[in-house]
């Protein structure tokens, strides 16, 4: 046991220096002690007193700030107003981009040649670029982020995840992949989750700085907030968005967070639509989407067992959907030419893709059965639309088709003359399903929760108009009698399909949030709930599909699918060479001690030979005593001046890894002393877990036979 | 050490015939062996053939419901659906019997006096049969319930909170207080919480039954889905529901239950409106209340700024009401005439109060001045009418008051002719203030969330009023001038005033569902938060308050209002006297232990001598050890043939009470076994934890010196 556990030994006065130097790694606490320490250095620059006052005063105003908790709600508030702003720039951008390709679209005349040329040439130049400059600044950054986050938030850092390089790959990648439009089809939800959690992330580094406290202090809550203000500053729908984050957090979610989200969500929320008035975009703030559903009658209750059905298929179909983009990853990591492409030539492979993408929705082949010229968000206005469109007159004498796209009406680009609505949406439907799985390959920053929100959306559109078509009148149930609204429809699948793909509730708020009605709150989230019992039942969702194939160190997913791995104990990941203290420890092994290790706190034992665990001593605390020993001249024994810390609850190495990474990450216990028979034999930190965790879902670790 | 702890000793063979009589005391799991032995017994009833086939079929279906996890759904399902089907036969007895009311008033003719006693003695009569008959079935069921479910959440189960009395008593006593009317004043929402998780209860117990489970299996879940259910059946709002579960639960909220609750919220809402239809109340599924706000145009951004000031402004009317409240409650405590009147007269008091209400409130007296002829429903209509009243003509032609009220046009009754709308609002809140007080002391069945949420859109309405009067045409910004809408602010303020009181944030969705309009999301949930701030900040919550004057042992909040208790160690809470096996114990001492206790699994020592821990063995394997050592007439040692489970995380004596909770609560760690240097020292289980509780509360324990 001895040979294992290092005992402290005394090194000279190394640790003094050490502590002089005011090193702190990351994730450790540094006492203000240690702090102080560092400010004791006079410098030789002008108007010394004049800069000392300023700094007095500031330092002043940042310890109140500190301690009366303003500066915290301020960083909050920072963090919703920043992405705010990030995600109006975007919107911004890419609007003007997506405007002069549609002038040059309608400027280059009537021949279908040129105008092919001008249709795949832009997206193609956005996209390349977009891959060019991403992959070259920070490889990381490509895809959605997602998983990313919620490994992060497992309690495992990934490294480049969090860095400024990879703040500006996304942005850049991320205008380039929504100026490409609606041939890429791609959104901004997840690169924005990922986008703010780095923004909260710079935030918490500058608090922690500020307020002189640790770096872990506020970096959960941080991360919680984040999550939360994505949603609220993509789409300016603050409660959505803390949904989601509840949704999308471990297991457990501290109350004391929701307060915070909801704060952080509401500024970010605010300062989107504040954004849009000042833009002259809108007149005051008003939700996303407008719509014209029918208010006295939004539906009636016989509806209700249609929109079961349009939840039941929706689970249905997001299963399959699933299905395929998993196969799709994996054919590209399998695939000898294409993972060749995917490592050495991704700008080509983007490139590529990116063309038979922007050539399968040409509106002048099959892309006008599919309405391809509307933009993403004028794709959702339409489906929206309450009138239902079988029982529309075709005006044949109008020429099709138009000119220009009519934003008045834009269900003209839906109901081409003489082809069904039915056709159109079932073109559309079965062409953007294997064009969506294509272009989820493509290797930058993108979204895959508008795209499966709006494929949702067509889904309830094609069966609103279905019942619609059956039931011209409307449903005769008591009384009168009311024409069926296909948008009520449209948005149910909408919901009930994102829903099912990222296996969470919130979509089905997020619909109603964007449209400001909640009178189809019942029926929306019914369909949410049954696409996700079906689709819970036999698929993971598409975040934990993409941990599962990139082999991301997130516990949840590793012991879901191999549970065998549940039986690994503690003894089999913790480290086993601690630094410990004696009790009659003296202050040359406490110095050996602060030398060797840079822990907030130091396991102490009764004897080295006995190792029987007593508690611990914080790093200030070790400080106070040497200073007093040196102060002194008395060679005194740690037990008799430290206050000796009782460890809260110690693992046993029979623990497993589920239940101690619960007491590291819900109960914020850390670190943990494994002890077995009262005797130290190890230390499970938040650094171990995370090594235990990656092992994990590498394959390295083996369960106990 | 020895003599603290009880080693198993053999005591014949109790322990079998305990067996066989299968008794199973709350909170202990039973094993399947045991049940089998329980059906062991033939009967002499007849068609055995018959009734053993059905029950036989019965048994399967039960078992494949049970382990597809359909059994709890359906659970669920019925937990919601009975809730919303108590709710609306509520809402309909009280609705008919309000109607009763308001004709026996028109019908009386115009003698102020006979009017007066018909004004009086309906609230009074009922108010006196439902404290009578509560009281004498079970007094437990008075009040809002709302603390004692916190704390039965908590982890402490309190007697007579859950009982079919106690149920019965609620349901009658909530009727006759909501069918006493404006002039009590009193809601439903709290005493719903309580009732539904009453209604959990039952089909908890139901479920463990069915499935051969232990009771506390599901029991947590279905207290969490009974929290998010009351508000959907009570007000059709699931979504606000949920996040209220969320709010009021304690310290983490696990997301498996999230679904579920939505499930059950979905279910309740859903109930409560098709019930509406077939009741020929509304024609389809639409939101409790209709408003006619202006979609186009719903408010001007620099309306922010007054929305702001509302949230402080009720944030700060907040600490006063509840200093009041608190006051009030320890002023009936604390008072002897009232004390004795509470104790023994208990109707008397509900009387001369309802009495004093009444009276106050008739419209023949001050009444007048505070709208007090309409129902509350009717208030809340009133109160959110988009019409600025300041600016309405007063039409002095029609005879006031009229006969009856005009349904059409409530703000009539607002608006006296002569009267400054400011003057009824001011009267109607200060009035209300001291009635609001009063009537919580009544001691029967009700809710306070109602009240306080009136009472939060009467502060909005008149700010609103202001706002209207100082600015007649509109605030300027760019471009075009649109009416101040003043039932934009009522909205706002009953969230802001309601979320103040009840410390959450669910309020601000509240009031958005129930008018099924998002438009004023931001400026709600901007007044929300800033009333929270200032609240929290300086009073507890309404719940708390009353957990605080009660002395319920709510551990969270005896830790914020005791904090020298946090250092409270488990060694002064933990059981000393555990029976424990040693490794090499036969089948005498397992018998012995098996009769000795009932707990589902016990600790397994090294030597009775030693104590040191090294696991546990669960009940059901020392049965199958006793089977087999009396089947094969071998005298083997327990370590030989039983699987000791070693046990996952240990206590210290040392570790405080407040992380022995979180363990046992958020992780569901139990029973812990507490150590010193590896001896097993003690045991501590939810029954233990419970009674520590209650000891705190009591203020029986002391913090160590």
């Amino acid at each position: 046991m001895e040979g294992v556990l290092t005992g402290a030994r005394g090194v000279g006065d190394a640790g003094a220096n050490q502590t002089e130097r005011g090193e702190v790694t990351d994730g450790q606490r540094a006492g203000p002690h240690e702090k102080l320490l560092l400010l004791q250095k006079n410098s030789c620059k002008p108007w010394p007193r004049t800069r000392a006052k300023v700094k007095g005063c500031l330092g002043c105003l940042a310890r109140v700030l500190c301690r009366t908790g303003v500066a915290r709600w301020m960083c909050l508030a920072a963090l919703g107003i920043l992405t705010a702003l990030t995600s109006c720039f975007m919107d911004f951008t890419t609007d003007r981009v997506l405007n002069a390709q549609r002038w040059l679209m309608g400027s280059v005349g009537g021949g279908v040649g040129l105008q092919y040329l001008v249709w795949i040439v832009c997206p193609i130049a956005l996209t390349t670029f977009g891959t060019g400059f991403t992959q070259s600044v920070c490889p990381q950054s490509a895809g959605s982020g997602v998983p990313e986050v919620k490994t992060i938030m497992g309690g495992v850092p990934l490294p480049d995840y969090l860095t400024l390089n990879n703040l500006i790959a996304k942005i850049v990648g991320m205008t380039c992949t929504l100026a490409a439009g609606s041939p890429v089809f791609l959104g901004k939800l997840g690169p924005f989750v990922h986008l703010s959690t780095m923004v909260g992330a710079f935030l918490n580094r500058l608090l922690s700085i500020v307020c002189e406290v640790g770096e872990e202090s506020f970096h959960y809550e941080m991360l919680v907030c984040s999550a939360a203000v994505a949603m609220a500053s993509c789409f300016g729908c603050p409660i959505s968005g803390v949904l989601f984050s509840v949704e999308v957090m471990s297991s457990h979610f501290a109350t004391k967070n929701y307060c915070r989200s909801f704060f952080t969500a509401i500024c970010g929320a605010m300062m989107f639509r504040i954004l849009a008035i000042c833009s002259n975009e809108r007149e005051t703030i008003l939700p996303l989407l407008s719509t014209s559903f029918p208010v006295d009658f939004p539906f009636d209750l016989p509806e209700m067992v249609f929109f079961a059905v349009l939840g039941l298929l929706c689970g249905l179909l997001c299963v399959v959907y699933l299905f395929g983009h998993r196969w799709i990853i994996r054919f590209t990591l399998k695939n000898k030419i294409l993972k060749k492409l995917l490592t050495t030539e991704k700008t080509l492979y983007t490139g590529l893709v990116v063309f038979v993408l922007a050539s399968m929705t040409f509106p002048g082949s099959v892309g006008w059965l599919m309405a391809s010229r509307l933009s993403m968000r004028e794709l959702l206005t339409s489906l929206l639309d309450s009138q239902a469109w079988v029982h529309l007159p075709q005006n044949s004498s109008e020429p099709w088709p138009p000119a220009q796209v009519d934003v008045k009406r834009l269900w003209l680009e839906w109901t081409p003359p003489g082809i069904s609505v039915f056709t159109t949406l079932g073109v559309f439907l079965s062409m953007k399903f294997w064009l969506l799985l294509l272009a989820c390959t493509i290797p930058m920053p993108a979204g895959y929760f508008m795209p499966v929100y709006l494929y949702g959306a067509a889904i309830g559109r094609l069966v609103g108009e279905f019942v619609a078509f059956v039931f011209p009148e409307g449903i005769q149930s008591e009384g009168s009698v009311n024409p069926i609204n296909p948008g009520g429809y449209a948005l149910a699948g909408a919901a009930a399909f994102s829903g099912a793909v990222t296996h969470t509730l919130s979509p089905g708020l997020l619909v109603l949030e964007m449209t400001g009605q909640l009178y189809h709150s019942l029926p929306v989230l019914l369909a949410v709930l049954l696409s996700n019992a079906v689709c819970r039942r036999f698929s993971p969702n598409f975040y934990d599909g993409i941990i599962l194939i990139k082999k991301l160190p997130y516990l949840p997913m590793v012991l879901q699918y191999h549970p065998e791995l549940c039986a690994v104990k503690v003894s089999q990941l913790m480290k086993r060479s601690v630094t410990v203290l004696a009790r009659c420890g003296k202050a040359g092994e406490v110095r050996a001690a602060l030398t060797a290790v840079q822990d907030s706190e130091i396991p102490v034992v009764d004897t080295l030979d006995s190792m029987i665990l007593l508690g611990s001593v914080c790093r200030s605390e070790l400080i106070r005593f040497l200073q007093e020993s040196t102060g002194s001249g008395l060679d005194r024994e740690l037990g008799e001046v430290c206050i000796i810390q009782p460890t809260t609850a110690q693992l046993l190495s029979e623990t497993t890894i589920k239940q101690a990474h619960a007491m590291l990450t819900v109960l914020d216990l850390h670190p943990l002393y494994v002890t077995e028979g009262g005797k130290l034999v190890g230390v499970m930190s938040s650094s171990e877990m995370k090594k235990a965790i990656e092992d994990l879902a590498n394959g390295k670790i083996s369960p106990p036979t």
